[in-house]
């Protein structure tokens, strides 16, 4: 397999390059009975939509989400979900420039060792519009999980060296900044940066935090397919992804287990009237949930 | 599946409790011919023993590999390699008392909300020595790798605040210091911290730096099988570990992109005749790898 | 997963409903390189397309095949290959009556047992038209298994009790029929046998054989992923096949080991010069190609 | 992987030759809490153990169960259940005349043309001795089976020429005759013919019917992990099998529609008040079980 495929019992399979005919997603495993339209994909597609703002690549991309399969009277009937949107600037004119050029930083190199091949249209497959298949993904998981009560937030921490006030953060205003950050004053100096990198012909690095709310104790398993490990995995095949974190991450290799530790006490409003009293572990132990918030953060270059 | 599988064409199968029977792994995809013994993987073995100095466990296990299957006339014959050891110190009745307590900074709370049993002799399936399997199988993908040239180095960056003196580290030393850091003089503070630790009942967390040599360009694979996602899921899912980076990971989130970048140049020295003249992407672009030394790092708590 | 998926290294995903929107089909895993239009494809569909003469389900479908992804300039590139045909008649009213009626011999029943949901139109997603995704995954794997001189041919055997001479057989006719009969002679009388049946508000069963040429000593794997036990697997999973056969089949059960097995004689036209007098194993030995050809069929109800 | 796997939720991995040190079976994915024991394991390798009697090759294997992990005080804990059996009798001497032949019918001559190598030892990993590994599954499968009143009875229906009596087979008897036929007159035949093919140094194949009772409707996957492709791809992995059919299996290719389908009929000691007046189908419809009665046969040259 060539790896566009990820997930066991809720799996999806992504295909599509930067400037092909299309992008797309098939999901397979999602349950019966889930209402599902177009416009609930279209929402996240919007939501990762470049050239909203003057935050990111300034390409106009249309991205309509069409379901093709696995949806009948409005709800899911268990067969796979295919989803597709066509791509409408397929301007590869524009990119005849990169076609011997290997671009430092980018998988221009890897990709030609590889295949002895490849789309140089602005990436091809390695280009960041391959998400589009994941956020297609993503948004029917999304509302799958609400289903269960758990809620997935995940909003920009850091860009370059201008970080969120985390002591006044808004989680609203991740939707509504042009960087994702629930900090509308962070925000308005990232983008004061990023203006400067587009002008100096550089791009910036950043970081990405994520919280995964309403999650029952006892999912993940042990050993290979800790919960934490699955989302490692999943968090690093992004592209520029270099590092991932769980709950205290990297702080906890400088650290007495003594810190590290979350004492159990009891608490009649969890499920099971047991949680932690702080959550260094970010809501994983043994790579099984606690019942705790899931934290972890993803870094960019 | 309970998640005790890993990998695709090099699959490993692990089992065995803390204290149960035998710990174990089985090799489903080790090509033939592949000289291989018992001493091969006792080696590895004997390095992971806990009880060899005051830096670990105190506890003594032979730790016997003995290969079962998969072996004839001393080489490898295709079909999946079968290897154990047994438990020699099965006292169940240590452990009596953690029978009804949930140890904070465990997965004994996470494995009883999961399954409703565990076997809480020392952890169980959760216990470190679960690293057993891994390390069986690590010793015969260690075998293989080597006979394409590639090397896989790991050693200890930094125990708590103490860290190596990385100008002036020797690699030969990593497996003599009874912390497997490569610069005994850090190691010799390390064990202090490590025993005064022991004293205070506490523990205290660290970080291993993994260095990959003679990787040729082109393996991996791209979107959800990016070779860095696998070796962050692969680092992840072993207990304790809480961050992982590839290259120079968390920092790149802070950095320009024309800092995080490699220019890529001449050199003949290469198969491709290119490589680049800083490593800041760890050997890996677009999950695929350039041909540069692969870097990885690991924090545990 | 919903069993939507199949294959290891060249791995096929298919998609879509009777009377949804699209059929489709992701392959994950063709090499890249490989020469590939959508007349590839369409060679295939036409092949299938029911309609074409009174032997099948009288439906108009113009299947038009377009690859979304995967082909660049002509030529795959490793990344995903998508392709759909969007369906032209989605009468679903044609089908209300079908509605609240579990049709015997057909999945509505267990469907309805295991969804508690179905898409009623003309089965859903258990029609025969989901072979419309295997159709062009096979014409991809066709094309790529080409290169290497492996040669596919499958063709009706029988239908009811109207058989095929093979003494006479003429595999190009095989295209030709209406039936897929390599014996214009059978075929006739087996249409004739068809047409008696739609009269009767009945069907009839059949069977198809296949002969695979070119493939060399040493496929497959042992025990579960067997060569003939992975061709089992994709011919049962065609909808209303019942039995299938390797080699000489249901005949060794009564038969002798000295009228089973083939005896090796050296041959130098082979690769490594051994060969078989007979071909009884259907050209497997082990769960192993043994370089003879390949012999399977299906039983269709 | 070398195909050492099966099995999604409940996945079993086997290794072991036929004169190596052990065979085994290491089950990933049994549920936590089913009590297990050896004995439970020891009772199915005894019935399939060779030598018992003149049907089988006269080897005397001890073929002792030992459960090495998953199991704590007589329950399984949903960790991975490691079963191993040594072999007592490794004369590996007996068998250097086939170093360099090739015995037809036999994998010999296509694990050579893979591996380049081979464990000529009594066949090695493609002996019948693999077998031991795939009971040692079974044995804990049709345990947990149990557990939801899913009864699994497999037996002889013909070896040779001579068939037991359908009309009036005591299934009782299955375990107590040598041929594993339920029916002592047929087998006390059955015994002579074998009793002649050893004096003749041939052999004889054979047909065995499985029966699987209990299962509730709405089991198995539609498209490629039908539960009928699913089973047909486990009875082809067992060496010597050259067909399987599912219900009516073969004929249904010879018949009418009219005669393979199987009418619903309403009847309340059914679960959902729906069963089928025949069982043409053998339990299984578009892949997935009906509720009816699963049954399948498989042909062993």
């Amino acid at each position: 397999m060539s790896g566009s495929g990820f997930g066991k019992q809720f799996h999806i399979t992504t295909f599509g390059e930067s400037h092909g005919v299309a992008l797309g997603c098939v999901i397979d495993g999602c349950p019966a009975g889930l209402p599902l339209s177009a416009e609930d994909i279209q929402v996240c597609l919007d939501r990762r939509k470049p050239g909203q703002n003057a935050a990111q690549t300034p390409r106009k991309e249309a991205d309509r989400a069409e379901i093709l399969s696995g949806v009948f009277n409005g709800v899911t009937t268990g067969t796979p979900i295919a989803i597709i949107t066509r791509n409408t600037s397929q301007r590869s004119g524009d990119y005849d420039a990169l076609k011997d050029v290997f671009r430092p930083g980018h998988a221009d190199f890897s990709f030609q060792m590889k295949y002895g091949i490849r789309d140089h249209r602005g990436g091809g497959r390695s280009s960041g519009r391959e998400t589009v298949g994941r956020v297609m993904g993503g948004a029917v998981a999304a509302k799958l999980l609400s289903e269960f009560g758990i809620r997935v937030e995940a909003y920009t921490l850091s860009i370059g060296d201008v970080q969120i006030d985390k002591e006044h953060m808004d989680m609203e205003q991740r939707l509504l900044t042009p960087t994702g950050m629930p900090d509308p004053e962070a925000s308005k100096r990232a983008m004061e940066l990023i203006e400067q990198c587009r002008k100096d012909k550089d791009s910036v690095g950043g970081v990405v935090e994520c919280r995964i709310g309403g999650v029952p104790a006892g999912l993940g398993d042990p050993v290979f397919e800790k919960l934490d490990a699955m989302l490692s995995h999943a968090m690093m095949s992004i592209g520029a992804v270099k590092a991932v974190e769980i709950g205290d991450g990297i702080a906890v290799g400088r650290r007495f287990g003594s810190e590290n530790n979350d004492a159990f006490r009891e608490d009649s409003s969890y499920v099971n009237s047991i949680t932690t009293a702080t959550n260094h572990a970010g809501g994983i132990l043994g790579g099984i949930s606690t019942g705790g918030e899931i934290l972890l953060r993803a870094h960019f270059k």
